[in-house]
């Protein structure tokens, strides 16, 4: 991953979240782990809202196997955070999802994000391919 | 502070959060010490937007002395949450706060919550009068 | 809930739990909303340890119907926390523990809470008599 | 980072720490944005015991540039977690830190996790060397 900040153009979903006084640390700027409750979010979110995600009845379920951000800018509430989020990469059983996170005014990003889901079986937990649904619905994402 | 829940109109003020994947319990609803945080940040947003707290140069910072919840129905990851914020008493150093948590489309409120803030001189932290300011801006939120 | 500060001697089972640099706000002190995280695993962790949680099997499950805390002193990471958990009433179908956070080295508490837990069928979500065996597990709370 | 699991002898400093009810998600298992709590609590956490990091009068602070977690094995509450903290790469303003998260019993990692600081002037955040102190410090985590 570069140290480039994105742009917005590199993504093609967006949401938008509300910050919380907690997430501020004793800087007055959000905290780093809390970055990575907005990109689990975007990520979980955008497979709900596709019916690619359903808790807790899925055979195939999607594991946290690696995530990284990169820190270019402090957030800090009360502001919002815009979340941009695209795919970086799809493998057989794996997907590489990207995430920038703005803030409301910004061209760039205040942080980008890599998180990597792997597919696998719930009961086995062994890694299965990317279910032809979800692959489809992958292309969405794709600037 | 009764069980029975509230309607929208016993608040003046509300704002809409956004929830978290993390935000839910292995039972899938948003956990009870999460509630919290959205009680904590509809009552410092409502302080930080009127100008009443300036983080860290205040003289006069409020102290959380006490707060409680009382849980009617669950809230649940992705659903928005809308927190209606009033005023259930204004003593001479301390305000109570009443905070409603609602699902967006329902009428009642899913839990009830009170939030007890103690003004303190910043550096004694001995408790002082409620700023006038202050005061005069909890006006709005009474119904 | 009195206002007065516990003292040790309240309390029957103890933990201790370390905090995380994350707990702590813009003012350097342990976030309102994260003391009900204490709570909240002071009491979970008690019932899973005497094997009355299993989650998520269970027939009988426990809702939180409400919580309450006073703060009378600050809490602060890198300082562990020492919990005490007690019981204040045991009904039919709720029971409401009480929960003493301790700085380390203090005989009073820094903070009181009560938890009020009401036991529900976990399929029809009504409520149903406290399990007996969970029933005799409390008297070892019983000061 | 390679994927492969650090063993024990990777790290010379450990810190345990207690894991909370809130921290399991649906699935039961830890959530991911959790462990950046750990990895940033065992790195603060060791530098305010070294005397390295005094919040909030410092003149030099250390901003958190980038983190990376590959996470091998599920960790789930009410298990402890045992982190190991080492150093990946001191530059000439930047710090990297390398963090292995243990269950209690195992030989291996069950996350690697890579944190990036760099020291910045408080007032300008201007990037600034490592002062002495700090860098002296860091010996001791060599391995």
């Amino acid at each position: 991953m570069t140290r480039s900040r994105s742009t917005r153009a590199a993504f093609r979903h967006f949401e938008t979240f509300t910050t919380r006084w907690r997430d501020n640390d004793v800087y007055g700027h959000i905290n780093n782990a809390v970055f990575y409750e907005y990109v689990d979010t975007v990520v979980n979110g955008w497979l709900i809202a596709r019916g690619r995600l359903v808790v807790p009845e899925a055979s195939v379920v999607c594991l946290v196997a690696a995530t990284r951000c990169t820190f270019h800018a402090s957030l800090s509430f009360p502001a919002a955070i815009e979340a941009g989020l695209g795919v970086e990469r799809v493998g057989t059983t794996s997907i590489t999802y990207r995430i920038g996170l703005f803030r409301p005014c910004d061209a760039v990003a205040a942080a980008d994000a890599q998180f990597t889901h792997v597919c696998v079986d719930r009961q086995t937990r062994a890694p299965v391919p990317i279910p032809s649904g979800l692959r489809q619905a992958l292309d969405e994402l794709a600037v």
